[in-house]
This record gives C-alpha cells, structure tokens and sequence, in this order.
C-alpha cells in the first residue's frame, strides 16, 4: 500500500482538501493509497510556513512516501509544478520555494504532462486539476522521469543560514507552535558549553534545559527541540503570545 | 476497498467524529472501509452550508463511495433517515435538505431498518447509533433497495435557482471559503461577454480575471470559479470580512 | 489490518501529528495500519478533558484496536510510559492519570523496553520518539507482556464520583462540547422519575426531555445523553459561554 500525505493551506472548513482526495482516489485504482494529513492549517499563502512544516512533517515517513504540497497563491498563472526524489520519497508542490528542504540534494523534474491535468472549470484549483492527477501519476507507479525534464533553476526560499561566529551564534525563529514555543534554526549542537545569555528582541534567557518541566514557572529557557535545533520557551504559557514574536525574530546566542 | 468519507458539523474538538468512525469499523469487519473526512467544520446545525459542501467535496469521488453527512439539529426528533443513489455513490443523512443536490436526479429511500439500530442510550447521537449502522450496512453490500421504501417527498433546500434576465445575471453567494472568496451560484458559462459591472450589496465589481494573482492589489474581481460558478475575490485578502457579507447576498451581474 | 487511534493535545497547525504517523507507518511494515485521529485538540496539558475524550471516542472501536494517547506535560521527565490492556483493545500513554478509565480494570504495564525508543534529539518529542514506537510494536504484534513489568501504582485522576442522597443526585460537569452542551457523569439512570429542580450554580433547569428539539426555545433542560449520563443544554445556543460555566462545575438535581 502506498502512503501519500497532503500539505495545503486550505485549512478545513472547505471542501477543498477532500476534493483533492476524491480524485486522487478516482485517479488510483485499487489497492487505493494511504492517505495521511500532513497538515491544512498554514497560513494562507505562507509560504515558508509551508516549507518548514513540510520539511519537519515528512522526515520520519517511510521510503516511497509521495509528498504533495499546495500552498500556491500563483494558482493559475504560468508557475510551474515540480517533482522532487529527495531521499527515497517524491515530493510533489508549486515552485515558488515550498519544496526547498528538499531541492538542495534531490532531483528535481518541472512537470510538463499536460495530458494528466484534468479539464476542469476554471484555473482557481490547480490541487485539484493538476497536483492531484500528478500525484496520481506517481502512485500507479509512473517514473518520475516520465512526468518532465531535469531542471536546475527551482525557486528557492532563500533564507539566511545560521551562524557561528566565535563565541556568537545567530539564527532566527521559523516557527512558533501551538504552545507558543520558538522553533530557532541554530542547531542544538552548536552549544558545545552553556550559554551566558541568549537573546530574542530585547529578552533575555540565561537558562539552558532538557525538557519543559525543567523550567522554573515564569522563567523562559533555551531547550534542545524534536528537530535538532534549540528552541525558547515559557513553562505552560505561550511564550510568542507574551513576547508578541514570532518566525523571522533573531535568536542570538552568546557562549561563555 | 470501500471508501466512505463522512461530512459533519461535529467539529473537532469532541469525540464524536471518533465515535461515528469506531461504529463503521466495528461493524464492517474487514477488509475495513477507507475512512476520508469530507469536513466537520460545517457551522452548528447548518443545513444549507453542510448541503453545498457536500455537493462540492464529494463529486471527485469514485463510483461505490459511500458519503455520510450528519448536520441534524432534528437528532431525536421524527425526522427521517434518508439514503440516496446518485451518479452511482451513496449519499445517507437526515430528510432535512442536507442531500439537497442528490434528491433531484437520485433514487431515493426511507430508511426503515430499525434493526441496525444501536440500542444506545439517550436520543441526541444517530450519528453513531442510527446513521453509522445504515451506513455500515451499505458498505457491508446490503443494497439500497434493503434499507427503506422508495419516496418522492424528501424535503428540499427550496434556493432560489440562479436567474438570467436579458443583460442581467442574479445569482447569490452560497460559500465563503477559507481565502474569504465569495462563491455564488451563477454558472461563469452565462458570461459570454464581459461584464460592465457586478454588485453584491453596494459593492461594485468591474474586473473579471482568469485566477487570483492576475487581480490588481486592493482591487476585487470576478473569477471563474472551481466549480463552474463566479467567485468575488480581493487578492491576498478576506473579501467577505472586508465587506461584511456572506451566504445569502445577491450577487447581480449586468452584461455588455 | 490493524488500527491505531490517535489522541493529543498536538493541534492541527504543526507537524507533530504527521510525526507520529509517519513514525508509526515507518516502524510498521505492510499491510500498515489506519491510523484515525481521535482528536488534537485538546487544551494544551489538560490531562481530564484527554481522559475524557479518551474513554468517550476509544469506546465503539472494533477489539484488538491500538489507542495511542498523548497529553503529556512531563515529557522528557521521569514518568513512566504505560501499556493497558482493557476490554480487547491495549491503550499507550503517559503516566499522568489520562488512561483512568482504563486503569480502573484493566492491565497495566509500564514500559521498559528502552530498546524500542529512538534516539532522536531532544527531550520533548517522546510522541514520535518513544510512544510511537512502542505502539508500533504492539501493532507488529508483540505481547503486552513484553513491553514491561505489571503496575498497580499508576496515577489515578482521582475525580470524585458522583454521588446520590437520598432524593439528590450530586455529580459534575465533565465537558463540555462544540455545541455548549455541559456533559456531567451523573448517569442517567439514576432519574427514575422526573426532577423538581436541576442546579448549575445559581441557575436552575425544571425540564427533562428526550431530545434538543423538545426544549422550547430560550430555557435549559435536562437531556439523558449519549454517553448514558445527563447532559443540560439550551437549544441552539452556546450554554456554557451563556452560564459562562464548564468542566468541574457542579450539577446537582433533586428528586420529588
């Protein structure tokens, strides 16, 4: 059986993700595929938003996973479709830089079958009438090379890497989750020593722990997050709500 | 495998969107149904929102699926139980409208099977003890001829269809979607000229575009829509909220 | 094919479910699991409203299903993981009370099988670094007795229970659902004849019905709901933010 997993700001309220479904599951006879929610609820439109939770999400899948992403507010104009083979699974999304976790190291085809998309009324709901149909594709069994050329030039979301420089590390806040803690992108190892302080904005955060009950009330603290890269956090409250921060914030790190 | 997809206004904070799901599983022994969530946000008791997204999410789907919609503010009351062929699917709710878009063409029955009934206590969820069973049974292949009488007085929606006067177009909006689109019910086929204006209150229309990123900013549109019909859209913006206006308002369309 | 329900206070705007999924379907080799959502939502670290929720959704689900549950405030601390077997069906989870209703009578293991966690970084996301795991072996098909030891100290919610002097039924408010609706643990059955008065705090309810519809509009009743205990409710209206009331609230009804 195989497993593909949706990633779409279409949030829930609407039709839109089951009708994305219904026609991969028209379009994939039997044995139907798995299909897992990766996610509806990014932001509309937001991109990187996207990117984060698609990267995140679909780490821990197993080897053939089709991933397909749709936060595209280019619906409907002449951006392309790409598909990417990054590490045994296939990630299917617009190139306007939500698949970027995965074009650094993987091959990435700009799909050109037109003959897949369905003729459908209007141009507002290409997860409907072409990444569907594509995904599709992909989940009978076609070969990525089959759905378009090798390109080069994908869209990449061009964030700034972390830094280390010296005793200084700075990165930034790439999400805030739903208990309001900061997911930074400096990597937990880079804390080769305890920290003196680190900062977010004006904050201060001169404690370091393992896990959330470490964390005396009231005091926020840095901790080793689920990703690899350390996260800020308040005990039992939402520290971007108190803090009024949130992805884009630099995280900056002094050791001792 | 059989595929049933359940549309609701349970929300998701409860457990009864569970509780319809360990019903069917529990009485279709396996190989289990494929379970997709059509939508559970549908506002409490709201019978003609529940009706379009049904309509809507589940025309994708393939022949044999089984579609489930509870949205029943009748729950415990005499109201009856209703299963509809249509376009070879199988569409169950209650005889309150909620099926509206099946009712026309479909062939339709009274369920009469008291017998799959759940001897449950209390009267306020045939979701999991009426509506599961009926639905339970369809996809253990009981046909639908095995569940009730033929009727012809199932209770319809009774909207205003769509008018075309001369130069002009009166529809409503049926759906406000996630993005804050305003979907109508005017077919975009009627536009077989450009319009000089549209209005929906006193809000005037002049633009009608191909997709989303083709509007100016600040600057709403006509756009024709996924499902064959008009959307009133401002790029990158809530339309509905910035015009306080939603399901209901005319949207009234004057050609060359 | 086996199944695996979900039950977290992850929310639907991150990547933590898909996580655990992925997880699960990675260390589960085909024929996978279906993995249905019991529910995200629960408030962030309320361990009652998860029990709740729990033993509510868990209890239609086919035997031999695998109910994952995960509210966990202590993660990365040194609280135990617990494997209950109850009724046919084997719950996971935290050693914080939220599998109550299963500790009651069933069999309780604490897992020890170090060997199954991932080693993965940080401390914070024993969802996909230990709980998934061990519920994929259970889904492989290992014994509950292999996971650990037998317990008979696991943490209890210790929530009193309700209670009848006489001609007065003392129970609480145990939830409260998307409609408003207080659900108390005051069983049903204990109204053999109809009360004089009903207490919420200072408001008083004179009617018993059978269902929503029979509630005139504007005054609260008494409903026997649909987990076999009394639910009071205003049709069509939000009654707890009304009360401005919820969980542990006392209902208290007296008999003629």
């Amino acid at each position: 059986m195989k497993i593909l997993t949706l990633l779409t700001d279409f949030g829930t309220r609407d039709y839109y993700v089951a009708a994305v479904k219904g026609t991969v599951l028209r379009l994939v006879p039997p044995p139907h595929p798995m299909l897992v929610d990766l996610g509806h609820e990014v932001p509309p439109g937001n991109v990187a938003t996207g990117a984060f939770l698609l990267a995140a999400g679909s780490a821990p899948f197993p080897t053939g996973t089709v991933h397909l992403a749709v936060v595209d507010p280019g619906v409907g104009s002449e951006r392309r479709i790409l598909a990417v083979e990054h590490r045994g699974c296939c990630f299917i999304g617009p190139d306007n830089g939500l698949l970027d976790h995965a074009l650094a190291e993987g091959r990435v085809v700009a799909v050109e079958r037109h003959d897949l998309f369905l003729d459908a009324p209007g141009s507002t709901f290409h997860g409907r009438d072409r990444f569907a149909p594509v995904a599709a594709a992909l989940l009978r069994g076609e070969p990525l090379s089959a759905l378009g050329p090798t390109v080069d030039d994908a869209v990449r979301l061009g964030r700034p890497a972390p830094r280390r420089r010296g005793k200084i590390l700075e990165g930034h806040v790439v999400h805030v989750d739903r208990f309001g803690n900061l997911v930074s992108d400096l990597p937990s190892a880079w804390l080769e020593e305890p920290p003196v302080v680190a900062r977010v904005g004006d904050h201060e955060i001169y404690r370091l722990v393992r896990c959330y009950t470490d964390l005396p009330a009231g005091e926020p603290g840095l901790i080793p997050g689920s990703l690899g890269t350390l996260e800020v956090s308040l005990r039992g409250e939402d520290l971007a709500a108190r803090w009024q921060t949130g992805p884009g914030a630099e995280l900056r790190v002094e050791l001792r």
